[in-house]
């Protein structure tokens, strides 16, 4: 019987490797957003999928929670001194990813074989699965007009207002081998939300039909993290996009967001006044700190998702 | 009028620098072999456009004519630890040529707009162009099978014997469009086969029916600079090549397989013994330092060819 934790970039990531801390390798499966991912400079990019290999493999940029430590700029001087496109940084060292990743793909193989082959390479012993293996492009609807993910993300750095979000692809894609395998074999024991922005990089998965029908209907309990503490998302654009989608900037929000798929949201302790509110909608709060900055709190906060669910490990 | 030079990498782009160093931008075009082009790792990598680029625009890696001086290796270094393939080096900056090229080719640039951006980018004044813009590929037949011109070159080191050489695409292959306007429009005074290896660097070019033609019919001189020197050729596997297609690795030999093409060949001052010989074939030949080490030795060179063939400049 195995966790899932299904994950975004840097907020997921922390949860992610908190849970990797005390998981054994068998009991966790991450399955990542693909919604970012993007073509680049001829180069197959996955922003969400590589935080979280960097992040296991504890070479992550702890300054950006993207992109490696103690990486070098190089290439990506040499490409603005040609007049190339530079709003999408890329380290030396992380491009090497990119193009193992293109080859692998320009090979035939899929992109969770490409993943479980870079995991190993970086010697990342929990299983990270792309939550499909079908191309799902975020397109941010915005007052400018349709924006890809990282045209809005990183090229407009978020300042467009956002009107709703469509998940190209998704209503056709299906989810990766791994998850359908968990699916289909019942070896699932609890699957947790990681606290990433429910609207960009949740709903891309939730998105896709077989894994939401398998979240709405299984007996297995569906929590969450909230990324909201204190009315504002600690990274991210996330309280932006909400105010401009008319939500409130809540746990209760958040709550009502999820609320056909979660029976339990973690708060952080300093919204416990939120929890008569998120209960009213049938679902549990549990208040506890979700900031997770050092290693021990990514690791308190999965001992306490665990125990709270009851998961034995 | 203009000075054609056509070329192939290293050697070429010796002859094409000190070309540069004396004939006005406008007076000069440089057509460059595209057999050796190759994808890998998902970008679109021109290696003899890119030395004559880099050694035109004074970047290029002294030690080794090829690759840009003083460039990183962070990523290949990542890329091996990644597990990926590390034979084909490819330094942090030079990436970036890469990268660009990829990304203005999959805009549906054509090669030869994309080499002049990059030329404009490095501040290279003087013309260079593929020469076509369809794809021609070097293949090597080995007695081991078929080998791809960079399997056989960088990973098999030109260790497999060589049989014969096809071109792939050669056939259906145009002359680029700032050749073709030179054709059509006579603007040529002369041609200079540069001292690449004729067999792999220059016949792929031959091979362009367009180009064969106007080279074998036109009025214009056409002279070649011999590669070899006191029976060996100063870089690169063409004497090992001559032998294993059973030719004598003398500069009779390199007259005779341009003899329908060329009228005079520059050969070395060492082997004025071979005059009378490559005479008579019908073509002269003229003897001259042919050993470009210094910047003064291939101004030198280009200077003896054209005021040789009467080019005033």
């Amino acid at each position: 019987m195995a966790v899932l934790a299904i994950a975004g970039g840097v907020g997921g990531a922390k949860l992610a490797l908190g849970l990797s801390k005390i998981l054994p390798p068998e009991k966790l499966i991450i399955a990542v957003n693909v919604g970012d991912d993007f073509t680049h400079l001829g180069l197959r990019i996955c922003p969400d999928l590589d935080t979280v290999m960097y992040t296991l493999a504890g070479i992550a940029n702890p300054d950006t929670g993207w992109g490696l430590a103690n990486d070098t700029s190089e290439t990506m001087l040499a490409l603005e001194s040609l007049g190339g496109p530079d709003w999408f940084t890329l380290g030396d060292r992380d491009l090497a990813t990119h193009l193992e990743r293109t080859r692998r793909l320009d090979l035939g193989e899929s992109l969770s074989d490409v993943i479980t082959a870079l995991s190993a390479a970086l010697h990342i012993k929990h299983r990270i699965t792309p939550a499909t293996n079908d191309e799902v492009s975020t397109i941010v609807e915005t007052l400018e007009g349709d924006l890809s993910f990282q045209e809005y993300f990183v090229k407009e750095r978020c300042l467009p207002v956002a009107r709703s979000f469509r998940f190209q692809g998704a209503s056709v894609a299906t989810a990766a081998p791994m998850l359908r395998h968990c699916f289909l074999n019942k070896t699932l024991e609890l699957v947790i939300l990681c606290p990433s922005n429910p609207f960009l990089s949740i709903s891309p998965i939730l998105a896709i039909p077989e894994i939401n029908s398998f979240l709405a209907n299984t007996d297995v309990p569906v929590v969450s993290v909230s990324p909201i503490v204190g009315g504002r998302a600690l990274k991210g654009p996330t309280t932006k996009i909400m105010k401009e989608l008319k939500l409130e900037a809540s746990n209760v929000a958040i709550a009502r967001f999820y609320n056909k798929i979660i029976s339990k949201i973690f708060i952080n302790s300093t919204d416990e006044k939120e929890v008569a509110e998120i209960e009213k909608l049938g679902v549990e709060a549990a208040v506890t700190n979700t900031v997770m900055v050092t290693e021990r709190e990514k690791m308190d906060l999965a001992n306490r998702i665990l125990s709270e669910t009851g998961i034995k490990f």
